[in-house]
């Protein structure tokens, strides 16, 4: 049995859904790194008095997902350079009553392209919706100016690509860049289009890396064909861990080997 | 390790300087009847956010201890009996964001008499504190009209006599009667007067019953002259794990055997 006491640091995360992700993942750390800390998500109907808990009770760690990334942006004191560029905040961390608020995903974006090695390139992101944001502001922010967003939403993604001097496009069958990145849920397992692969073996051939941003499944049809192709790749799961780990560092200030990481990410998906 | 998830149900405490007590307590219970709850202390220093967030995050259950018991009432929705008699909040339940206060020293005090088969028969209650008002009150509902308060502070004495139509006494060397009950810091361990005994050879040897709602050391001075002179007593820490027993019904809506509340209750005093 654990022996649980009032001293542990709590930290929470807040959507609609709340899925058991973040409660293992982050548990798990913890609990590998002796660290009196516990973990919960939860759901809310009133995000203004959530986050008035968050400072009541002296929560440390607040991770904010779908439907809130938006609106909890007037119930923080400081926005981080991550979550200002998107306007969007996925991470909340209290500091005496003080909230600042990050956008891990963006900060995860430019984390993989420095891992990877990519330097600055032409890059199609396929997709115009919150993630295709950070995605594009991220690139965009570590000096990715020769960009393309192809997007089935013209009006969304020619917004997006105005706002960093991108190009952008409808038709997959003729982008060709560097660096290619799928931001839709084309191929994600149990979606409408779980069959589909998001850019043609065209693109595939052209590219020096070719990343999905689609985690589950783990091997999707763009990274299947990739791999196939011999070109190197950047994962959805990557994404997904990286954030998270993140999060986990801007909670507790520590930050756990990769190695800790892998093993706290498969247990998170383990038991979704 | 244990397997923290998502649908974990929290119940929370929230005092100025939190012990370990309920954390064990509850937690222990949890775990051994396989209940998906965690219970975890906290302090605030904002209690509207506190109790916000109690909304907010659906937190189920709420212990509320000094310096909290009055300022919480206007934040509440519903005030049980037990609550109102008193003015006095120690528990909240949260029933889908409607908040019902309820005071389950009150709930413990009449529980205790039953239990203990004490009909209504004449008493004297040492002290005028915040518990004397729950001990005095619940005898009275209880059907105890014929009651003396006996009280240092004069004033607060005659207040509370007046309110039940007791008497009022601070000459500690007469009374008399069949239950005598202390709620007063005499003979509590590590307090200053932790070597007095609360109430005189004469007073035990004309009493039925005695009791005392301090709880440690678990033999008071008043306790162990009342076992040698062989009379029934009640004790405080019968109080504690019952008022504490009523929490947790209120939180989950299952009783544990007095055999769990018991070893749950030593558990929890074990490294406070």
């Amino acid at each position: 049995m654990p022996i649980l006491n009032k001293d542990m640091t709590l930290c929470i995360s807040l959507s609609g859904r709340p899925s058991n992700i973040g409660t293992r993942f982050h548990n798990y750390l913890y609990d590998a790194l002796g660290l009196n800390y516990i973990y919960k998500a939860f759901s809310t109907d009133d995000l203004p008095a959530a986050i008035a808990g968050v400072r009541g009770l002296g929560i440390r760690g607040c991770a904010v997902s779908m439907p809130f990334k938006e609106a909890v942006i007037p119930l923080v004191d400081t926005l981080d350079a991550s979550a200002a560029a998107i306007e969007s905040i996925n991470t909340i961390v209290n500091t005496d009553g003080h909230l600042t608020a990050y956008n891990t995903d963006y900060l995860a974006i430019q984390r993989l392209v420095e891992r990877h090695g990519v330097a600055p390139c032409s890059v199609v992101v396929r997709g115009s919706g919150g993630m295709a944001k950070a995605v594009v502001a991220a690139l965009h922010g570590a000096g990715f100016h020769d960009g393309t967003v192809l997007a089935r939403n013209v009006a969304a993604g020619q917004a997006l690509a105005a706002q960093y001097g991108w190009q952008v496009t409808d038709d997959a069958s003729t982008v060709s860049a560097d660096l290619i990145v799928n931001v839709t849920p084309l191929g994600m397992a149990g979606g409408p289009e779980a069959g589909e692969r998001s850019f043609s073996d065209a693109a595939i051939a052209a590219a020096s890396v070719v990343w999905d941003v689609v985690a589950l499944p783990s091997e999707t049809p763009l990274i299947r064909a990739a791999r196939a192709a011999g070109k190197p790749v950047i994962t959805g799961a990557e994404v997904i861990a990286i954030q998270a780990e993140e999060q986990f560092v801007l909670y507790t200030g520590v930050r756990p080997s990769a190695e800790l990481v892998a093993e706290a990410s498969a247990f998170s998906l383990a038991q979704p």
